[in-house]
């Protein structure tokens, strides 16, 4: 089997890395508008070869995009007008309601499958690679009823292969879903990290002094706008009605520090530990 | 020499594990108001043998808190009516002004040493106790110069035995700097585990879906309040002014969210990745 990966960064090279171990995949074709990282990822052995998209396409039985969700929108119709019915396009974007929205009447939109992998790090770039980043990982796969069954069943082949566990959903559950448990703690860590370094610049704060906690909370603050503006702007409302939730909580506590309320900061306290049940 | 841990949890525990490894200290004392965490504490060898607080203190050359601050508050000015002048108080508190305050005119007040090491897990109790929590982390010094010398001495000793990093400042400045790169990231990580737990119960959110980015920005929320309200109380002007930045950060992103200002996000989102630079 040819595959081809478009976006050879974290996402799009990780995934690269655990196919080249399977021996049903024959070759990997990598596809990516940045030349420096074509380079790399032939250099770090991610791909064998660099096409351009048409002719990758075309050599493909499974292409899968793992670029920012605004390329996903505007290289998808294009990919799904030159696929045959024994090809396979697969996304790895982190919204899935508007790329779906912009394709549902074009007349291969079964040979798509919407899917978003719930893994990641704060790096990109196809050196921030790893194996086994989704390994024990969630794929979260979306309005399944509108691809191909043997386009489902390669997709899912490929997602087990590299060691992804499997949930489905519509891709308005899925919106909303990913704005709480994904995007929202982006914008909490990019807010705190944006607060510290003000304090910092009054002299007062001083992160590397910090103990882990900081750095844990933060970390996401690091992801790079490329990927998490499309995103954000894709998925807008449900994010803002997350980042209120979050606003209102600290609402809470700012009045029962205001108030000095021992009991209300316990009580909130104990209630955001049930966390621990969740994760 | 003979040590006095009083608390027993995860920083009174891993601070007695690595002090263990010393041949110069000869015996650990236990002290703790949970009878089972003293049990618990003596079975796992973190400490010799469980005391009463003032034989334990009289019985030894130092004496550490690593109790919750509001009990530092109430156990130092009784500690240090019973030290000698050849005996060192040393307290491991996240808090510093209130406490240092409490004792400034205690006649015994140079026998005392005011420490914060940036350290800790999200997990409590003796059995979270774990070797090198401390290695190559901060311990934040305060106001050393109402210390004794040899005090001041003793204190660096056992630090440094655990391998902790120094740093020194005024007790304002601690409170401060800790509202920031430390208590603050409780704040934010309690408020999203709340807001997500809301948004579970309405159906939509499955936090056990997530990536590891959001486990790594909520992981403090699992934090136990018997330690958190404390602090919160104690430092609640510094950390009202925290919280207050961070809220008004999150009101920049849902500004940009709700206008769909591109360039906006992209700014914040730039300006927030510089963390890096401070980690």
């Amino acid at each position: 089997m040819t595959i081809t990966i478009i976006g050879l960064g974290l996402i799009g090279g990780s995934f690269a890395m655990d196919l080249r171990e399977s021996p049903t995949i024959s070759e990997l074709i990598g596809v990516d508008t940045n030349k420096e990282h074509e380079l790399k990822a032939v250099e770090l052995g991610l791909v064998d070869r660099i096409l351009p998209i048409s002719e990758a396409v075309r050599a493909s039985q499974v292409i899968i995009l793992a670029v920012p969700v605004n390329a996903i929108d505007q290289l998808l119709p294009g990919i799904l007008d030159i696929v045959s019915d024994h090809q396979t396009v697969v996304d790895l974007g982190s919204t899935k309601l508007k790329m779906i929205e912009n394709v549902k009447d074009h007349p291969n939109r079964s040979r798509y499958v919407a899917a978003h992998p719930m893994a990641g790090t704060e790096h990109s770039g196809p050196e921030a690679s790893m194996k086994g980043l989704f390994q024990d990982h969630t794929v979260l796969l979306c309005d399944l009823e509108n691809s191909a069954p043997d386009a489902c069943k390669t997709a899912l082949e490929l997602f087990h292969l590299v060691g992804l566990k499997f949930e489905f959903m519509d891709a308005n559950q899925h919106d909303r879903h990913a704005a709480y448990v994904s995007h929202l703690s982006h914008i909490v860590a990019y807010a705190l990290s944006l607060a510290v370094q003000k304090e910092e610049k009054a002299g007062y704060a001083v992160p590397r002094l910090a103990a882990g906690g900081f750095s844990s909370t933060v970390r996401l603050a690091m992801c790079s706008p490329d990927m998490w503006v499309p995103i954000f702007t894709q998925n807008s409302d449900n994010i803002l009605t997350a980042v209120k939730a979050v606003s209102e909580e600290l609402d809470e506590f700012r009045q029962a520090l205001e108030s000095n309320d021992e009991n209300k900061l316990r009580e909130l306290i104990l209630r955001a530990n049930s966390i621990k049940d969740m994760l």
